[in-house]
């Protein structure tokens, strides 16, 4: 088992230094490990739990370097504003596109221009939904710049001129872009080389197969009255395979007809 | 304007208090505010990005309540084993169903039964996508259970046996539940009420009406040459609401043909 969560988070936690934070910092700065940047009005909420678990380990391993980069440094005047009213009226407020632009220059400063090799990315729920796709897109480029948002939205120009790609947790509205940011970044990072064991790399590629996970079981063989299914405890490994396969393709299809219907036309062609 | 994040924080981080941690939670239980409760490995993780801006505004003022649930108290033995191989063969390790249902029965204690009132909720993949329905309910009911997973997975017995249904936060995989539940928690607790301020439920409303949100604009006039359209500084409301609808229909059209669809079929009904 690769996944040893409650000691990795003791010894984080516990972990005390008389190293400068920078210096501590530098130590784990591998040339060309994949890198995070995030703009955000809350820089303080990271790592958060990305600091935790198999992420947590391996940034301070330096599989993966996260730069939180605060917004309002960029901001305006002596109260450094990053935010108005919005055009045309309504309520809330917009982010400025001088501000954000400030915040962008900065994030892109030694990163390939080739939105390709880095995507620059505004978290909205106007984007395109994310999806493990964009998980092994991300993690086979050299890093991503990601946005976060407050309040109404970003003025549309710095969006355009920045060439922004907008993409959305899903469709609900959150009170910002940092948990959405930490979300896919989860996604992203587990899928860099060394992250994972092969355990996990297993129940990835299950999931790229398109059809949902069987159900699974473990010890006590009876609980409460039920038992694990005869099957799995036969022995008969290509049983166990088959009873596997039709579980998987019978929650698929039950739950997710959408993901059903794309999976049965690639193994079940019509004759 | 209703979010000053920063300020917030800054209140949070610098206060301290020789009042027991116990106490001080104690005073921010008001009887009957929406709760959350986490069985997590990670109980630190909490209330982690959840604690800052609105969303702990709204902690702090006693507006909801967040319990996270240990789930290695739960465990086996002297090294609180909380799981075991999959009956089956396989990669990976499944939590154990004994855990998991005396943690689930530590969480449903002075919680209603009827799952309406109060859902249980294990964040998986193979369960169907949370969404903003999903929020709402959950806001609308006294509370909710959440149940992160680790590993390769639940032992099925225990969601039969408890009634647990399965929400998934997108078509990617995460190293854990964690990240996930505080998304979707963070999308209920705003809806609750006194969480926003009208800016913000005007926003939701806009969602609701099945529609992504039209581009947005603020000052400066003109940036990098850039001009904000020219509509929306005419002062004509009408032409104003007129263009918002226009660019918020063909941004759906162009990026979500699924909600497009949706949405043309209830207001462009063909003749």
């Amino acid at each position: 088992m690769t996944d040893r969560p409650a000691r990795s988070h003791g010894r984080r936690s516990i972990r005390e230094s008389l190293v400068p934070r920078d210096l501590m910092a530098e130590t784990n700065q591998l040339r060309g490990a994949w890198e995070a940047r995030v703009i955000t009005l809350f820089p303080e909420a990271f790592p958060g739990t990305l600091g935790l678990s198999l992420t947590g380990k391996a940034l301070d391993a330096g599989l993966w370097r996260l730069d939180p980069i605060g917004l309002r440094d960029f901001g305006e005047g002596r109260h450094r504003n990053v935010d108005d009213t919005p055009a045309g009226g309504g309520a809330g407020m917009v982010l400025r596109a001088d501000v954000v632009a400030r915040a962008l220059d900065r994030a892109a400063e030694g990163t390939p221009d080739d939105r390709a090799r880095w995507p620059v990315v505004y978290l909205s729920p106007r984007g395109r939904r994310f999806d493990q796709a964009t998980a092994r897109h991300w993690a086979a480029a050299q890093g991503v710049t990601l946005l976060c948002g407050r309040f109404e939205g970003v003025d549309e120009r710095v969006l355009d001129a920045y060439r922004v790609e907008e993409i959305s947790l899903g469709d609900f509205v959150l009170t910002g872009g940092e948990i959405a940011a930490q979300a896919m970044l989860d996604a992203a990072v587990r899928l860099l080389p060394g992250v994972l064991g092969n355990a996990a790399s297993a129940e990835e590629e299950s999931f790229a197969d398109g059809l949902l996970e069987h159900p699974q079981y473990t010890r006590p063989a009876v609980w409460q009255g039920r038992e694990i299914p005869a099957v799995l405890t036969s022995g008969n490994h290509a049983e166990v395979a088959k009873w596997r396969r039709e579980q998987a393709e019978r929650l698929t299809a039950e739950r997710r007809p959408d993901l059903w219907a794309r999976w049965s036309a690639r193994h079940h062609p019509k004759a």
